[in-house]
């Protein structure tokens, strides 16, 4: 690739850990899809003489553009603009349109809170619209505007909360100057397959040996990764390379041959998406436990889940489980509250409860308390049941700490009802 | 601080942000602890070019210590330590005792292997017994050493696995080399402050005015930072100094006289931490619509939480709030799902079913779609029960996307709770 970029990333608090930084790999990521090479990410605190020097280090290794997240605010510490617009020898100009924009949006958002002064807070935000001469105004998300300052490098700077920089980072990519920075860089075609139930040097295996066998496989630029409790295979080539295209066909066919049990997407799409698709026409409710709701929220994460989720409940002690679910007190005495007939007589009973047609039930032990030899930690049964009567129902052992052993339940239990749905058990 | 650090991460998988750097923010806190402060972290690839370029960045910078992570492996794309010998300006040499541990980790581990051709895994791996010289080797915890290479700056090199750089970091930390680099370093006191319900323009605005009335406010180092809806601030000064330390009790006055009610707390613990112990002794029950399981599951987050939590349900459609919480079709049909009686209805409701002495319920829309003029999406109900009488019901407008609505409802229900079982409501 011959357009090369860099990614400074400020705020104190992401340099310091308080705050995971979302958007030096959220643009990686987007820099990958367009067919920029990316050199180097830097994190530095609110302080002008670091985000100076790793802006000029970043030039000083020939980048054609600098992306900047953070510093964008209406505070002492906000400051990115000011250092950029040095840094781009221009100078900081007050944009009269822009001023107006975000007192509109100070104003409405003061609506919320009476008890602040709004002037006080408008005279506050008024520096955000100070932008370098001749730079392209991003418009506010919140109420922050970026800025795209062409040059070489060409730097757009961006707002650090990852829902403001996300929409903008795509308003930048269309102006011209950003489209001229990267003019350069070559087409790649990203393909993602998904695997579920493969451990991770299992496919390192199938990889190496598909290297031997898969004609023109050097072709291919394959990253695999671990991504909550899935494999996610990226394979990119020149689109225009029929020998590439050939390999990646070569490589699919591997895969499907050797792990498709566990190959579950060749598009891309996640489980979320393929459950959604799943449900339509559906009623599904949840039972869950150790999970404690995440089930649920997982299932209406997406906007017009309401069509096909009806509910579910949190049965978190033994009282609740038969109170709500008429699970029989004298199951948990046999078999314990994490056990097979326990999910199974919690999935029948969320069913009937919501008069549902699908229920997924999770009762397990996710930790750091209440493990024994025979169930320890990581222990999650899981059970889903369809009003056309198919029930399909398992123990598995999950690795981690309380929170992954609670998110990566979702994960499976996502995965079952796939399979329930799908008739593959 | 007078001693000062610079982090450099290596690895393509976590330049792509395929994989999720741990190491920078650990290491982070680590240096925070110390007293060390840290001026820069920066990611790069597996490219040898990009990997110098950076040491030699920190060190233009005048760091005193630079700490690396990954490139310690068997494989071609493992180079660091060549990297940073060349770096240093010292000669690579084979360090025979080093060569034999490593042949012994790995004949142990490929025991479990009995296809792998062993020999040609130590030959591989022999490169890993190569160091700078002069260096203090730091004995692998898994098969690779990382090293001390003592000078100016001094350069920490240590493995990728965050399972093998955290034991190695501390032993690096007690060499006389890195005592030696860190030497000069300044002990900081931390004090953490959180508020809800103030925006972060206002708080800006205060610590101006607390900059001009009081004294010593420039001894203070403060950040900012909004996160899950609420301001956190991080305020550092040398805990020696007596003006430093009246100034920071200085400006807890101006905060609590302007922002007594929004700040709830000055010893840095989470709105969580705090419910969890005002839930002592009590049985909790949630009843959610548009967060369909989150705040049950954000109460569930800690470990013996099943010691208050008896669960909740999950109301998704109108038909659920009826037969699962007894919420009468008519109120529903009469102010709409999302209203104050309704959410009235469902905390009553839910207290009832559970039998619990607390209750939290939530009705909302989170959007894209299913708003309206009168309620836009955001608008959200909240509504607090206690069996002891008190009923605190409160309709907010949330800012954001769908994810954000449902995750910052979760958080505004956990400051109601809070004001609710302290009776400041």
């Amino acid at each position: 690739m011959s357009v090369r970029a860099g990614i400074v990333v400020t705020g104190t608090e992401v340099l310091t850990g308080r705050v995971q930084d979302r958007n030096g790999p959220w643009l990686a990521d987007r820099l990958l899809e367009l067919g920029v090479e990316l050199g180097h990410i830097t994190l530095c605190g609110d302080r002008p003489a670091d985000i100076e020097a790793q802006l000029r280090f970043l030039a000083e290794q020939g980048v054609d553009l600098i992306i900047t997240s953070g510093g964008l605010g209406p505070t002492a510490d906000d400051m990115t603009v000011e250092i950029v617009s040095r840094f781009c020898g221009r100078e900081l100009v007050l944009d009269a349109g822009l001023e107006a924009t975000i007192g509109d949006i100070v104003t409405r958002l003061m609506a919320r809170f009476p008890d602040v002064d709004a002037e006080a807070v408008i005279a506050a935000n008024r520096k955000q619209a100070l932008v370098p001469a001749g730079a392209v105004i991003l418009d506010p998300v919140g109420t922050a505007p970026g800025v795209v300052v062409p040059g070489t490098p060409t730097v757009v700077v961006l707002p650090g909360p990852p829902r403001e920089l996300q929409p903008m980072w795509q308003t930048a990519v269309a102006t011209p100057e950003v489209q001229a920075a990267i003019a350069g860089r070559t087409h790649y075609r990203q393909q993602t397959i998904r695997m579920f139930g493969l451990p991770e040097s299992g496919l390192a295996e199938t990889l190496r040996d598909a290297e031997r066998s898969v004609a023109g496989f050097d072709r291919l630029e394959i990253t695999t990764c671990l991504r909550r409790g899935e494999l996610e295979i990226v394979t990119r080539y020149e689109p225009e390379s029929e020998e590439a295209a050939a390999a990646y066909a070569g490589l699919l066919d591997v895969l499907r041959e050797r792990h498709g049990r566990a190959l579950f997407s060749e598009d891309g799409a996640l489980v979320d998406d393929q459950i959604a698709g799943l449900l339509a026409g559906r009623r599904i409710a949840t039972a869950e436990s150790c999970t404690a709701g995440l089930l649920a929220a997982r299932l209406t994460e997406r906007a017009g889940s309401s069509a096909y989720v009806a509910g579910g409940v949190v049965v978190y002690s033994n009282a609740a489980k038969t109170d709500l679910l008429g699970v029989d007190a004298a199951l948990i005495d046999e078999h314990g509250a994490v056990s097979e007939p326990v999910a199974e007589a919690m999935a029948a009973g969320v069913l009937q409860r919501f008069g549902a047609d699908t229920a997924v039930a999770i009762t397990g032990i996710a930790g750091p308390g209440g493990g024994s030899e025979a169930k320890p930690v990581g222990t999650v049964c899981f059970s889903v049941a369809l009003t056309e009567g198919a029930t399909l129902t398992r123990t598995m052992r999950l690795p981690g700490d309380r929170s992954d052993v609670r998110e990566r339940s979702t994960t499976v239990a996502l995965h079952l009802l796939r399979r329930a749905l799908t008739g593959d058990s």
